[in-house]
């Protein structure tokens, strides 16, 4: 049984009304420094067996029809987790969102 | 001026009913093999200056507490995005959420 995370953002140009209210009360708890906060989605999928990228294609267009709304959110990932020991996350770096 | 991604996801033993709605869409729409959905949010934000320990150490505090209800959700993910560039995102692994 393999998991794919897909994660979908608002669009650069698309008002983000949750980010700003999470942006207004971070100061308000004391959190200083964060100048700009963006609220989107993540998914985790379970899938029948291995996946492969037939599994990842199949997800990335349900990515895009589905999981996400075109017109206002891009799909900024789609990819399968590897790990499922329960070890603490790595910092890792990704890729643009 | 760096960016810190967040991710939260509901508990695995909580409920999860737009997890559901969407697994039952999947089939409808022709998309098989896919046997579980979770939806959880991402959080994308833009601090002043480099992302430091430090500031990783704030915004880590800051999910726990604003970000996520930690009654009902885990903050599966809190990273640095590193890569600034426009080139389509990897399909990378990543640690268990």
């Amino acid at each position: 049984m393999g998991r794919v995370v897909v994660e979908v953002m608002p669009k650069p140009e698309i008002l983000d009304p949750q980010g700003k209210a999470v942006l207004g009360a971070l100061p308000r708890l004391g959190f200083a420094g964060i100048t700009e906060v963006r609220q989107g989605r993540r998914f985790e999928l379970e899938v029948d067996g291995e996946v492969t990228a037939e599994v990842l294609d199949l997800v990335q267009r349900a990515a895009e029809t589905l999981l996400s709304n075109p017109v206002i959110e891009d799909v900024v990932r789609v990819a399968a987790i590897e790990d499922e020991g329960a070890a603490p996350l790595p910092a890792a770096a990704e890729g643009p969102a």
